[in-house]
């Protein structure tokens, strides 16, 4: 691909050579002759005067700078991952299902669908066109994957659950395990409450390897347009997570908590159950949200390190001063 | 099923045509004609005067005011839980092993058993009867499942695993991984200690998708009768779990604790290593747990969210506060 | 093995019969005959006098005190260590392929090499001599798995994934899914940024189960020599793990954040992105590590649990100060 080609595939104003064969990408710091590069942090500034990529995608100020030909635009990310997409445009699905992979009669397959080895796809199954099942993926009955889905390895689907079109789950994911619903008998005795739902995930959804996702118990837990999952997250029962929402590694979130569109909950947070989260809320990492939040803005509670003895004194004063306040008249 | 065959499994009080076929179902505001609905939780009451579900499951008290025929009960929750036992049975096990399964010739399956496709089945593994491996499931050599046990799909059992009966294990979770044991030798490098316990789970345990639980170091890692674990939790070596515990999502516990009965963990919460924590303590959510606990009751440290702004404003003010306190006479 | 034997190998000095066959070992208190206990840790002294150990591991100055033979060393616990893996030796690769497995034919493959049943190995992957993949492993495209190393079941590893020697991953554990990168559009909606690099592991390190490591954005996520990890923990991409560095359960770790050499981070522990992390620190369980640590030493933030009731005192005080404070003049 020449550089003038991603010109006009990014919608970039070319500065220099547009004949230039783009086979690559890498840092700033270390591209070569041929591989593309950019600038989005001014952080990395200093790499561009001494820079030997064979061009730079960036922002107008920073192309005056640039001693080789540039790609001017306003969000040189942005820019990078569509350029990157372009470059490395992923290998067409293989069609076909492999000899070692079970697939239900009953299951009605687009016959464009890559099936890998050791696959499972159970009774009443409908994928569509376009769609790679990774190897050793297991689909139990009654799962539809819309177009252009792709599965990563050994990505579990229990009954029933519903993909949308160019979904992306990595390896490990579990969707549609039974929800962690029990009631307690006479005895203290845990009965299980039969799990009926289903998991709904809308398109352009990215879930991450091991994350799982837990089938509704009455109703179904839903996952909304283009939302993107990192790995290692836990989703119980009757979530709602509203469209384009990110969610870093090792969240998790408690049975039939909704959570807006356009939200941003950073890794290792914890969210309680039944609460509802308004759009646009950004919960920084490893906080832990216990009340409803109705206006969209930052929360946290994550508590930054200290060296051991400053946060161990830290501790021991709170203690104290509870102590102190026991005493005082008129407290609690 | 007859509303009045459901009043005699439950033991509620019909209130109404006990002819009525169940045949499914819902929430209170959004059940129909043949579907039971459950009144639990008085937040709902509102519901209750325009519900049109076939029957609802309520106490008492809220009979008189149920529009459509009740079945009386002290505790609907439960009598749900049962209800939909009974309404969505479990479908009995397709005895046989599926020809793409690899079951060692030494293993003794009773003929009952349903073996999924691409499980591998090691040596000496004995399955009691109506034992269920979903697709993929893997049990390395010398495990044992008891009665009517059933595992999801690509569970994976080490060598010499003990399942009691009435298990359930959904897919992706791990039992029976080497614990993390490492000695430092004179250079600070690590030397493994061979991990030579077992996992041993008693009946009637369910553990959730993609939760791992190592092997004892030397003797055995401990999940009683009753247990309920959700997804993502890890359980180290040598841990014991006493009967009827649940445990929420994503909670972590290290080494050789030990667990009492009746407790509930909150999600996300970790607890150190070789602890004891006594029967009926409940630990909540994103709590730490850092010694031993000797009396039921609450434990917490979870810190509940606030602004970014209010939130770091305490954590200035918490750390002010250390620094004045160093320059007081008498402290530290 | 008779006990000279043992002494020899470890270096040990005996004190005893040295012909006595040692066929296990077990805890002090509970060995017996022909069994092999440790004593490292003061708090087990009191069971020396009494045990009916075969012999016991012991530093000089417990020697005096044991009733039966001992093996005299300055690190029981290192000694004991390598005495498990003495006595028992870990079986073989069973040379060979299952049949059921599906090994592409471009894959290098030493003839001493163990692929399990249900495994798939993609093109180009290089498995050097020793290697065991246990059942259901699944390498993509161009895996390199250096000699000796061991899979245990259902391991992931993506394309291009490199391991070292004598490295052990435990079941489930995924190598290089696609790191978490998006790139907002105008209109918010998530664009991936294809993620190019890959997962490089050295010489004889061990990750745990359900463990994820993703691939980096454009450079290669690296686990150093000699590193240990527990299981449930989420590296991001383009992070750096330093020699000999080890890793409780359940740490998530952010993007391109580098830990060094001899670190040891515990159980829950959260680090942000982008951090430098020297050799030789260590962080206490469930901290959040939010800035760059330069000096070696012990760092925490955790908060040990409280009652429920005063815990919930300590927050509505350190909430009532803010108040307080914000009142006063000259503040904030």
């Amino acid at each position: 691909m020449t550089l003038s080609d991603l010109a006009v595939h990014l919608g970039a104003e070319l500065h220099g050579d547009g004949r230039l064969e783009i086979t690559g990408v890498a840092p700033l710091d270390r591209a070569g002759p041929g591989e593309l590069a950019f600038l989005n942090n001014p952080r990395f500034r200093k790499h561009l005067p001494g820079t030997r990529a064979g061009a730079v995608l960036c922002r107008a100020d920073d192309a005056a700078l640039c001693p080789v030909p540039a790609l001017v635009i306003s969000d040189p990310y942005l820019g990078y991952a569509r350029a990157c997409a372009l470059i490395f445009p992923e290998p067409l699905p293989r069609a076909g299902i492999h000899p070692t992979a079970v697939v239900d009669a009953s299951a009605r397959l687009h016959p464009g669908v890559e099936v890998g080895a050791q696959c499972v796809v159970g009774p009443e199954c409908v994928l569509d066109q376009g769609v790679v099942l990774g190897p050793g993926c297991i689909l139990e009955a009654d799962c539809q994957v819309g177009a252009d889905t792709r599965l990563g390895p050994r990505v579990t689907l229990y009954r029933g659950t519903r993909l949308g079109r160019r979904v992306r789950i990595h390896a490990g994911a579990v969707l549609g395990a039974d929800g962690f619903g029990f009631a307690p008998d006479q005895a203290r005795h845990w009965v299980k409450i039969p799990q009926l739902g289903r998991v709904v995930v809308g398109d352009d959804v990215e879930i991450g390897a091991n994350t799982t996702i837990d089938r509704g118990a009455l109703e179904d837990t839903v996952i909304g347009t283009g939302v993107k999952m990192d790995n290692l997250i836990q989703v119980a029962h009757n979530v709602h997570i509203g469209d384009h929402t990110a969610l870093a590694g090792c969240v998790g979130i408690a049975g039939s908590t909704r959570i807006g569109s356009h939200c941003a909950i950073g890794g290792g947070a914890g969210i309680l159950g039944h609460l509802d989260i308004a759009d646009g809320v950004t919960v920084t990492a490893m906080s832990f949200v216990t009340r409803s939040i109705r206006e969209p803005g930052v929360y946290s509670s994550g508590v930054p390190h200290d060296t051991a003895r400053e946060w161990n004194r830290s501790l021991a004063r709170l203690r104290r001063m509870g102590k102190r306040d026991k005493g005082a008249p008129g407290q609690d």
